[in-house]
């Protein structure tokens, strides 16, 4: 649960808050004479934003550790990400709309290539394209076993998620993805006995799954790791009482937004431009919206510094969209930073804006880049507290005490 | 109670602290050349201060949380303010010096107007005068029934406290105040099981005195509400080795400063001027001197930024006072924030100020406000910790571990 105090304090005013979120956004410079992604890019209504509002970095996790994307965002969301872990199979499949309730389990699958021997000669099936793949897949919806139904779908090329629906079943499992080649899928194993009907279950359509590929001519087998269940995380609307839309482009921030209750809204157009487009068409529909910016990161994780300042660029050009739609407040943030010259995400703070023309309080800075954040009115505080902030700055929370 | 970790570590060396609480103190600028009443007010003490010693902001409660007077007092004296909630009836009956021990319970109640069929038709009895409302009250005062002790004291107008004195009691009951008219007072009705002697007993006392008061013109009824005990806060004495002083106008703050074992002093004369007098006083009769000024938050509550600056003004003008009792440590602080522009208490950080000549490291900041204070020395930090760097600062605290 996102903090417990919240929710006693809730008042669903109809303000409307955006949290918009450049992926990886945080950066380094070595030198003081160095420049971020930040400071490299020309950034006039950003800079004009972090004038008025109130700036100040977070720390996504804790001090010193470097996040995943989905533990990242559910800091931001208010979940403890240390308390709350998303397994990949629940993430995936929530990525790609696919149920997983309580007592079922889902896994990520790899389409593989066998020898005779059963041993894995390519595990990825030969990079097989996603028309070749689907079919295969397909076959693999088909198998059946008694007591539980099961759904498998494609993801992207060799890549599927597959759900196993049934009562009682334990995600304790470990993975059938030996990660080397030459040696045979393992076997799912029970990590603890609870789970034990979970991985029997699973080894027996495992096993009449592989019969069905055998005449394959190169996609005769598959992997599957990152077993999970439903998280539970509770909802947005049940924590906050907002009415949550999320516009994104990858699946993955699909799936953890779908997993707090996050309408996923379909995009109008491509880039930053098209998913503020998309803001302003669902505008009416929704209190809250997650925007989700993602090429910051994979310029990031490229090492491509003047790719990721670009995109920074692209969100200042298009940022009057958002602003015309006069949002109570407007955050723009990161989930970590991937800084270029790393190569990888990172630990580093993230810089943070709040803009609410009512209720912030301006500070003395007057550009959105780390150096300016890590001097920002708000300080550096922990990601999990943005979502107090933005309910705060929305007046959405009542007074705690007399 | 406050940090555990402190009391091992006390060294009672005799030194003396002042924490001056100037109300709501914190306020917001939306723009950058918009002033908050910090900025607005002439300072020339603070601002000195604020060069020589080291400036910071705090968390009163959490952030994003808008706090009560009781927590956010609570938290600057070191309580834990989401661990301690002081009821109302308690901080009420604190308020007026009317003891609440373990076992007892307390209610702020009301006089009101019943009509024929027992309905209210005014929740606060045509607002009597004090003196009207006297004679009434002491009525009430003498209703005893078997089996406990019953006080009922005035406070101000047609308000009272009652505290009912005896074994067992638990103050988990519903107010009897139905906060409309035209039906009945409510029940009172026990919310937990153990707290079902407690609602027999005040239902039994609350017949017998709504008997005492029918053939009173107006004020034939009453209401209660806010039905507590004793929260149980370890005394300042205890926690600290500190013996601690409480210089208030306001019953309220007398109430909560009581409740951690302060002595409660007289006042010389009004205003800032009248309090510091006051610590001059008395100053050789205690080590720590907790100063309230209320009007701060009053007039911000007004919306009115001219004269919260004023009062500002005011302190400032008065502090040589305080100065030359050469104290310490001398913290200049809030309890939270009351923007002018939002005529409510906030969530926003509170300035924080501390000097301590001997063992305060300056910073580089120059001037006591808002923007000033959020890149201070100590950073932003939760209102919790003040007592903490209180104590370090005067030298109070030994070395953890070898």
């Amino acid at each position: 649960m996102p903090h417990s105090y919240l929710k006693p304090l809730l008042n669903n005013n109809g303000s409307k808050i955006i949290l918009l979120v450049m992926d990886g956004l945080g950066d380094i410079a070595t030198t003081p004479h160095g420049k971020t992604a930040l400071e490299t890019a020309t950034t006039p209504n950003l800079d004009r934003l972090a004038k008025v509002g109130t700036l100040g970095q977070t720390i996504p996790i804790r001090y010193g550790i470097t996040p995943g994307s989905g533990p990242a965002h559910l800091a931001l969301f208010g979940y403890e990400p240390l308390e709350y872990v998303i397994g990949r199979g629940a993430l995936s499949a929530a990525g790609i709309n696919l149920p997983v309730n309580k007592g079922d389990i889902a896994a990520r699958g790899n389409l593989c290539t066998l020898d005779a021997d059963g041993n894995v000669i390519d595990r990825r099936a030969g990079r097989i394209s996603h028309e070749n793949a689907a079919p295969v897949i397909a076959k693999l919806d088909k198998v059946q076993i008694r007591g539980v139904e099961v759904d498998v779908r494609q993801v992207k090329e060799y890549r599927f998620v597959i759900v196993m629906r049934g009562d009682g079943l334990e995600p304790h499992l470990n993975d059938t993805d030996p990660q080397e080649v030459g040696v045979p899928p393992l076997k799912v194993v029970a990590q603890e006995k609870r789970a034990e009907k979970a991985a029997e279950l699973m080894e027996k359509w495992i096993a009449e799954a592989t019969k069905t590929l055998a005449d394959e001519p190169v996609a005769n087998g598959f992997l599957l790791r990152g077993f999970a269940s439903d998280p539970g995380l509770p909802s947005y609307e049940h924590a906050y009482e907002l009415k949550a839309a999320c516009i994104a482009e990858y699946p993955m921030y699909k799936g953890v937004s779908r997993l707090v209750g996050m309408d996923v809204l379909d995009l109008v157009g491509p880039g930053a431009q098209g998913e503020f487009e998309t803001a302003k068409k669902y505008w009416q529909d929704h209190d809250f919206f997650f925007i989700h910016i993602k090429k910051t990161d994979s310029y990031g994780e490229d090492g491509n510094l003047e790719g990721k300042s670009k995109i920074i660029e692209e969100v200042d050009q298009a940022l009057p969209t958002l602003l015309d739609l006069q949002p109570d407040v407007l955050i723009v943030t990161g989930d970590h930073s991937t800084p270029a010259a790393m190569k990888s995400h990172s630990w580093h703070p993230v810089p943070f804006l709040i803009w609410a023309p009512m209720t912030h309080r301006t500070d003395l800075e007057t550009s959105f880049t780390e150096r300016n954040c890590a001097r920002g009115g708000l300080g550096t505080f922990p990601a999990v507290e943005t979502m107090s902030l933005a309910l705060a700055h929305a007046g959405r929370l009542n007074k705690f005490g007399a």
